[in-house]
């Protein structure tokens, strides 16, 4: 079977694209129909550095691969409209693995109303490659920029179990079963915060970014691009149960799969208190769980309150792929 | 120096962007303006498949690299507008050649007045891998399913140089030294036909794609888009004079180099006489040659009929990334 072939039985396992999509995969470039302002953004994960073959599932990988770009449309409160996949491809991949790779292309690109336009398939000799790019309409973009003092600092969902589910996947340590189970869900299989994302950007939030990098990298982002003070409660993080189970099994702190773990893909916003008021009630009806951490103040920088009133700087050292070892690293924290 | 620290010091040797850019590299996703309809391409190039250090500088690895995803939006008559380019970068690649990589997407997206919006930057263990994303507007795309019988085929510029290029980049072959440098300089850094791209649509050609897998693999992608049968001739097959010098040395036939070497980025097109006849005068005026090189007729297939009026089926089996071997292959005639 030659690319092109290949490419053909590949995209067959897709749905049919929109109306807005003129041409899809097939000439020198797709044509599609959008509104402006458009989001645009690329991620690439790489066998041995992002994943193995051990951590994640053909089809989850390319569940995740889109689910990571898609995600960073969610957090400019934007909707994702049309993906383009490249992978290059080692030997020993054959088009039974390729095609789970698309059946996990399909939930995500299905779930989120996002159509697959076009790619590129080619081979390695080095580990697998995938880079995915997602384009989205977003009429009320929110950068990570503007946060003020006095807005509340929320989270969506439950942070750390996808680094936590990481080490269960690795086998380096052990929680019940029902807790292995969802921790590593989380890190194969993360929920982008599309709808909320949106509902974000109608109901007027002020800063909003995606965890991808661990929520002290995520809150030092906005304090730096907002010129202002983030302020967290540690008591206010909401940390995933299992999550707190194993860290209590490894004696270590919870909170540092929150803080530092990564890749969890919920957002991080900040809202004057009468909006994020609106958001609360909002999100309840969409059924996502939103819960303050903290506030902005006046200044600079990112400091977490303890029980005990303490107050520690938090600083940016999270989950920084460039600085990585080239194998899958467990000791983030 | 931190993944975010180095793409701030790389993107900072781009040019600013244009105004329709909102927001570019650094936050979730970047935010622009665009008149639909959109076309968009992605391509990626790997280490020892697509390329080698010994065959191409990484100055020109960055400008060819988003040259061939220029060059899909040429073929669609389309203006490029935004780029977003993914690197997997193996230990060994310091700062030093990312600039130089750098300095090449500069000069590209410089001349055709593209914007890099946005990227990734990730280590591999592998070979280095280069995404290129780019996304333009084409307000009358050209396709490549437009050709109908009586429809001139013509090619811009002349054929065979990047093939033959690469032979002599691996020292495998030699020419004059001046025609060396001219096809080295064909294989590294491609002229995308923007210009005469975006004419094309103006004028009504029919059928359009720019040759990245050689003549004979883009006719037959017209032939079998339109339906049509593609004859062409082969003494009218535009050759570079240091091609034909190449062959003769040797002993092989110059037009193996223009049908199955591919990576000319020249344009290969379909349109009604009247409508070629307009589109040779105002293609002049731009200084870019054109040439007839056959007719569409009713029926399928490519045939090529030589100065004895022999006809020969030619089939699509050109440049294929996917099929070659993990080395760079000079054996592709």
């Amino acid at each position: 079977m030659d690319e092109f072939q290949l490419i053909k039985s590949l995209t067959g396992r897709l749905p049919t694209p929109h109306q807005d999509v003129q041409v899809g995969v097939g000439d020198d470039a797709a044509v599609v129909r959008a509104t402006s302002p458009l989001v645009m953004t690329t991620d690439t994960m790489v066998e041995g550095v992002h994943f193995l073959p051990t951590t994640i599932t053909d089809y989850n990988l390319g569940y995740k691969s889109l689910a990571v770009s898609v995600s960073d449309i969610a957090a400019m409160g934007g909707k994702p409209r049309f993906a383009l996949v490249s992978l290059a491809i080692p030997p020993g991949w054959d088009e039974n693995r390729l095609g789970q790779l698309y059946d996990g292309f399909r939930e995500i690109t299905e779930r989120f109303g996002c159509d697959v336009i076009g790619g590129d398939v080619v081979s390695t000799s080095g580990p697998f490659v995938v880079t995915t790019t997602v384009i989205g309409e977003a009429e009320r973009p929110i950068l990570r920029s503007g946060a003020q003092p006095g807005d509340v600092l929320f989270v969506t969902g439950m942070l750390g179990g996808s680094s936590a589910g990481l080490e269960v996947l690795q086998g380096i340590t052990s929680v019940s079963h029902i807790g292995q189970a969802l921790l590593a869900q989380r890190h194969q299989h993360p929920e982008p915060r599309v709808a909320v994302g949106h509902l974000c950007a109608e109901i007027g939030v002020h800063a909003l970014n995606d965890i991808s990098d661990g929520l002290a990298s995520e809150l030092n982002e906005i304090s730096a691009a907002s010129h202002v003070r983030c302020v967290v409660h540690a008591e206010q993080i909401p940390v995933m149960p299992e999550v707190k189970e194993l860290a209590r099994s490894k004696r270590v702190n919870p909170l540092g799969y929150a803080l530092y773990g990564g890749e969890d893909y919920e957002l991080l916003g900040a809202a004057p208190p009468r909006v994020f008021a609106r958001l609360l009630t909002a999100a309840s009806m969409i059924n996502v769980p939103i819960r303050q951490i903290g506030r902005c103040e006046a200044g600079d920088g990112v400091v977490m309150r303890d029980e005990t009133g303490r107050l520690a700087v938090i600083e940016a050292k999270g989950y920084n792929h460039f600085k990585r070892d080239t194998d899958v690293d467990t000791d983030r924290l």
